[in-house]
């Protein structure tokens, strides 16, 4: 977010088809929860399009890349790497100590596929589990990124959008972005 | 949780195949962040069974149940609904009342598939915002959980599971959940 160190996130691993929307969600939950981008695996186009739409429709600053190396981007990351793993250490043990890191520097967030190798847990910083128990890779990046930026991500604004959601108690009210 | 009112979570439409993995992960998620139970439509019955094989291996309690009737569990319950739409009212904003309402009474969340009706809008004690962004019914159930809970969900213990995952800072460590 603004006035931070970046914060990007990884989708390590993508099968066309089946992930497609899996991906998506990952891309879109990167941008909406504070993550200034997403870097994807490089047969995930299609969801490279989704997200660069909705951030063309609904506002930015928020990038979207392809990747042919992930293990690459890894290696190569300046900055602090955490991945997010069921098997990993409780995040309510080491939030804290991810907070300061990233304070000071690049943060970058790895989402798993299904099969991640032994390397990818090697190469983070910290392998960071949002529960111990099988559930979602979006579910679990949603949560890790409202904890990082402590609920500051709510508040962001958006810059460039072309329609703004206005909250409402009952109903769906959008309006052209630059209605105020 | 153990000792607090139920929390469900009613999953509002499911296209077969299309929507397999998305309703799976709502159930998954509603699982691990501390609801009680999952109510999912009558078409879901492949989600249901991942769900109930994942709690069968990692531990419970936690029901999961078809209905034919979305809109008559969300008008006969008896406490109080919350409906997540990026529609709704900022979650910053109303998170201290669902608490305190949750506190007192059983709460029903109600994710939302691709259409919702306005009866749903009208029928919710509160239409909840995670973001007004586009982005995930997963990653929005997560947050709000997460934040309904105050983290508590975290602390979770499990009962009559036959695996148990080891928090570990790098590798993976399973164990018979009788193994302390």
């Amino acid at each position: 977010m603004h006035n931070e160190p970046e914060v990007a996130v990884l989708r390590y691993g993508h099968r066309p088809g089946r992930d497609d929307r899996m991906t998506t969600h990952v891309g879109l939950t990167a941008r909406a929860l504070g993550a200034d981008r997403v870097i994807l695996p490089d047969n995930a186009g299609h969801s490279m399009e989704t997200v660069e739409d909705i951030t063309g429709r609904f506002g930015g600053p928020f990038e979207v890349e392809l990747t042919e190396a992930l293990n690459g981007v890894i290696r190569n990351w300046e900055g602090k790497v955490v991945h997010l793993t069921m098997y990993g250490e409780r995040v309510q043990d080491v939030e804290a100590d991810i907070r300061e890191a990233h304070a000071e520097e690049p943060l970058l967030v790895v989402v798993g596929g299904e099969k991640v190798p032994f390397e990818v847990y090697e190469g983070a910083d910290w392998n960071v589990g949002v529960t111990n128990q099988p559930h979602s890779e979006v579910a679990g990046l949603a949560v890790f990124l409202d904890r990082l930026f402590d609920g500051r991500e709510l508040d962001r604004e958006w810059e460039d959008a072309e329609n703004r959601v206005v909250p409402m108690a009952t109903g769906k009210k959008v309006v052209p972005a630059d209605e105020e």
